[in-house]
């Protein structure tokens, strides 16, 4: 191939506190082996991309330059992110786009020309050099703007389906319901007949997702959430939460909500029921403490759930149905919607940052790295 | 047998929030069957039974009569208690004595005369009835005293052992580490040879423990605590925690310790490390909010631990194998030490009320129904 140049976002934070975002020019090596060079034409923005992007840094007061932009890291945030100062770390776990060059390997070379999404890292760049046998191959007729969030989204909602099962719950109840992952997980069970209790956090969101059929959706704005909640709980029997939220009180509030359903009608224990409540936190919507008031006994669990150590537990056969399932339905189950579609020098700008890193609920932002 | 009465503490919660506590007197049937009726010599007064007999009521403002507390209930603790409403509920987990009577079954019979340690409830009695199958015989040689203790607090603490060995940790930190619980915890780990990091809170505490060989002890009210904490839990390799305390932000910081003893030396990752970090919390010293600042990424899990369900799961050959190792050590391994001993009487009387309801580490009360 001839030479191959592009550009990518780079984020560095330094030794003195300062976080600099900026775009910089890149020379790709010829590919060997089973690498290949993907032109990346969509990459999704995800919540998970701007904790390594921007993190708790104050974008607000931040020097938008041409290209870079210079903001100050909280103090207690460079202590926990020590390990990456003084790294130009690139950003953008997936996207789509075409294999424009390949190594000499068969699997590299049936590649070239095709439309492939990956989940390599670094995909906030005009061009990614990615294993071959790590990418999904989309339909023929799929556009990379149709595969650019085939894997995090929809294998998220997808282990979290799995992860019930294996758990022994049979329902599942999830916050901030409304997103692109949420609307997945609700056409997932509606396809699969799993019970599922929506929390969302306004009217017009509830109205989107009863829209799109679904029966429990409760509005944690509301004055009747805490009732609503233990009404749609008993109806599900849903002692499985999965929160994309992390701070504040919501969390408590499920697990008391279903520890309420589980003795009702039971002798009274001042142990709580013997009913096995289990929360995950997958995200960090807010990034204050998680503040669990104790009032559901001692039979329960909270912790962190992440797709990458989720899917290394899975075996290789459940894992391709679960990759094939999505490739299968990547424009019915597995659609994405985005608020709007940014250049690379868009996404430096200061209107684009302040819109995209407000992290609103179903408000995701798609890169078009060579648009 | 001739007929048997005695006396017996019961607590109300009745429908107007007031809390009830009274001394009752009960005629106890002829035992039948596997029944026998235990002669109640000591009962230790722990805090789960603390939580059952007085709850959060505020026992500072109680009216104090003769063998009669009133008390007003909190309002949400009301709410929460609601299916205890109304029931005079006998209290007392466990305790030992001499059976004095027996049904007409071989193993009921073989029991007369004996002393034996039970965990059936409703032990702040002068006489209980018991399945003999239940019980632990005591060595011919061990007294009521030295066998009142010999269930909730041994077999919580060889249970964090299993627990550990199950989850797949290999040491284990301690709260509250001070405590009869805390020092039959060193010694098991003592005669394992498990790691143990200590927490206390005072120089008081860590020099006792020191005194009984612990190797790691830190005082939470150091300044140097959250350094002395890494460097234990770099020294043991502890990923597991048992926590008496619940409230507040201490399980988070032992996690948040962990993650950094785990970080150390490896690439940066925005979801944290893949350290699996796991805190159990079986107390409530502290009725608070557990806080998390969650400071700790994405793998860890924080949940209730509690003796009973522990020992359901357990196979009937590691339970007995447990229970043996109590009755062979019950006098060195096992020990308990009371801060003070009282009757039935003294332990409605205002002076006992406030000092046993205190809760203080390494306090513990020893009822004597019949002394």
């Amino acid at each position: 191939m001839s030479e191959l140049r592009g550009r990518k976002i780079l984020t560095t934070l330094q030794e003195d506190g300062q976080l600099v975002v900026e775009l910089a020019e890149e020379k790709l090596p010829q590919p060997t082996g089973h690498e290949v060079v993907v032109r990346v034409d969509a990459a999704p923005i995800n919540p998970s991309d701007l904790g390594l992007l921007f993190g708790p840094a104050d974008m607000n007061t931040a020097d938008y330059g041409e290209g870079r932009i210079v903001a100050t890291m909280p103090d207690g945030a460079r202590r926990a992110m020590a390990a990456r100062v003084g790294q130009a770390m690139p950003v953008g776990n997936e996207g789509a786009g075409t294999v424009v060059a390949a190594g000499e390997a068969p699997e590299a070379q049936a590649l070239l020309g095709k439309t492939v999404a990956c989940v390599a890292g670094g995909m906030f760049a005009q061009y990614r050099t990615v294993d071959a046998r790590s990418v999904i191959v989309l339909p023929d007729d799929a556009t990379a703007e149709q595969g650019a969030s085939a894997f995090v989204n929809p294998l998220t909602a997808l282990g979290f389906v799995e992860t019930m099962k294996r758990d022994g719950h049979s329902a599942i109840v999830h916050t901030a319901a409304a997103s692109n992952l949420g609307q997945m997980l609700l056409r997932i069970t509606q396809a699969d007949g799993i019970p599922l209790v929506n929390i969302v956090r306004s009217p017009a969101q509830v109205a989107l997702l009863k829209d799109m059929g679904a029966e429990h959706v409760l509005d944690s704005s509301s004055d009747d959430f805490r009732n609503d909640l233990v009404v749609a709980l008993k109806a599900t029997g849903a002692t499985l939460a999965f929160d994309a939220i992390g701070g504040g009180k919501m969390v408590g509030q499920i697990l008391h909500a279903m520890e309420q359903v589980a003795s009702e009608g039971q002798d009274y224990s001042r142990y709580g029921s013997s009913s096995r409540k289990q929360a995950y936190i997958y995200g960090a919507l807010d990034t204050g403490p998680t503040i669990l008031n104790r009032s559901f006994g001692f039979s329960w669990s909270v912790g962190g759930w992440l797709l990458f150590p989720f899917l290394q537990s899975l075996d290789a056969k459940t894992l391709e149905g679960l990759r094939a399932r999505v490739r299968d339905n990547l424009t019915t189950t597995f659609a994405s919607h985005y608020q709007a579609r940014i250049s690379l020098d868009d996404a430096l700008k200061r209107d684009a940052v302040m819109a995209y890193n407000a992290r609103r609920t179903g408000e995701k932002y798609l890169l078009l790295p060579n648009g």
